[in-house]
């Protein structure tokens, strides 16, 4: 499978997702606990992965697994990395608004890109470190408010404690990805073999999650449990199963692809869903989001395409500080 | 001289000229007639122009001129295209907003740069292409307005025909540039002799403007020689001098540069004049402000910046379909 094929498809499932979960309240409510979601969708993602493991171990050619505790302990890292972020969002919110949060949220693109090259010691040209800028500029302008839009006076005047969390916030979303691609890459285990082991703890720390919400509030809902399926229509259940699809894709992007396949895929859906949201929701859009999105496009192109698509011409890489363009007008000469 | 020395220069005077523009009204109106700043400037440039043009034909080396009418008569073309270009302008400004006129009049770095390649065969690489448009789209969101400003409802929804004319103006302006190019060096005639030719013809069609001007009014205001001077004060001759150095800069780096350095040149300028205007005008800075002057930015290094900059790899232009970062990991692995 072609590594732009899945990340096409993350694409577009992740832009079904905002899409999914508008549709699946009734009257602008939701009808029923949205936080059982990702704890269902973790369940989801662990039972597809242990049934390919299943028929794996059932082929002839067994799958490579490394079951040493030294190993499988790793894979409660994200998820820690998880639960952390989780707290430092929530602390955030309580500094700046949520537009200002979204729009800070894309700085995730640029950490990504410093830890890849931190962490995963994976070299990128100075041309896709501008393209990485672009995609995060380009999101940013796409969010910003058009003229006439209310609440916007809060717009970057929070204290600068709200940035600090909002960075730190940015760096540990970029660090569990980078993470998850260390594990997947680290070896030549199975991905099904990766994935329950993930999965697992996914599921654990979200069902802790879930009963320590039940903590905080006493109780007064009852059990996480008792919540668990109650008020589920067709449509929640569609949320569920898309939000367990795009993330055994990401899985695969982590092991075949990598990091900044994911950002764009991700990213590239953040605009998906705005545009479709002119169309099903009547959103109204702005000059910015046709700017952005263009950038976006740009930004895209320069990271993927091949060098001869972008400067087509025969370089001569020892050349100490000709400009492109005398470099263009000298061999425009000589044909 | 180097051009970027000369780019900087023109980018620092171009944005003064917005400063001291506004810096010359009264109690925010003008006390002299702005109408007769240009035919000032105009006339400023032919005395500079004359002035350096006598000393060279004072020096052993007398300056190539060519004195034939069939090669100065095409010095008006220029003037001929701004005056078409006052009209399209005015009746562009009759269908869409002052703030959409000015976000469409980016347009005019796209179509420079179609015209460069048509008109002048200058070949650009994807890359620089690429680079124009970034330029366009972030002069663009730098003027977008923010959230909270007034007058926003108008943006984007005037008639059709408002947008063909803005784009017919963005076509015009970018002509006029590329037809004073393909003038400046169309022979080794000394820059002084092009110079006295040009602006021979535009202070000539400025006073005509200005005559005209008159006419329609029928003379209410008197003549316009009565109103040249009238209420000028130090700052006026200040506008009246930096326009004219505008033009001569402009004129120099037709010559020795070409129109996309002219073009980066003012683009730098706009958003130099918005930062500054922060700081003398109280102008309320926008997100959308900073990300567009991030999105200049790099788009002037992707111009600009030589090739083993972008890319710092050796590269084999050959390599039928090979994606840039596959070409790095390969490369690394050899290291």
């Amino acid at each position: 499978m072609q590594w732009y094929f899945v990340a096409a498809l993350l694409t577009l499932l992740t832009s079904s997702q905002g899409i999914l979960t508008t549709l699946s309240q009734t009257n602008g409510r939701y009808k029923y606990d949205y936080a059982t979601i990702p704890f269902l969708a973790e369940v989801f993602k662990l039972l597809v992965s242990s049934l390919f493991l299943w028929r794996e171990c059932n082929s002839p050619s067994a799958p490579r697994m490394t079951t040493e505790w030294t190993s499988v302990r790793l894979f409660v890292i994200p998820s820690i990395i998880y639960l952390v972020h989780n707290n430092v969002q929530f602390a955030t919110l309580t500094y700046v608004d949520p537009s200002t949060y979204q729009i800070m949220g894309n700085l995730k693109i640029v950490t990504t890109g410093i830890l890849f090259r931190l962490f995963l010691r994976r070299k990128l040209s100075n041309l896709q470190w501008m393209a990485i800028i672009l995609l995060t500029i380009g999101a940013m302008t796409s969010q910003t408010k058009g003229c006439g839009e209310a609440a916007c006076d809060s717009l970057f005047s929070a204290p600068i404690h709200g940035y600090i969390l909002g960075i730190l916030s940015a760096c540990l979303s970029a660090l569990a990805g980078i993470y998850t691609e260390y594990l997947m890459k680290k070896n030549n285990d199975s991905l099904y073999w990766q994935n329950v082991q993930l999965y697992t703890f996914g599921a654990i720390f979200n069902m802790v999650r879930l009963l320590w919400d039940d903590f905080r509030v006493g109780f007064e809902k009852g059990p996480w449990w008792q919540r668990l399926l109650s008020g589920y229509t067709f449509t929640t259940w569609m949320v569920v199963l898309n939000l367990g699809s795009t993330g055994l894709l990401v899985s695969w992007l982590m092991k075949f692809a990598d990091n900044i396949v994911k950002v764009y895929s991700t990213s590239m859906a953040m605009l998906l869903t705005m545009v479709l949201s002119i169309y099903l929701f009547h959103f109204h859009p702005t000059v910015q989001l046709f700017l952005g999105i263009l950038v976006c496009m740009i930004s895209l192109h320069m990271y993927f395409a091949p060098v001869h698509l972008l400067i087509d011409l025969p370089v001569n890489p020892k050349a100490d500080s000709g400009l492109l363009k005398e470099v263009i007008v000298e061999n425009h000469g000589e044909q």
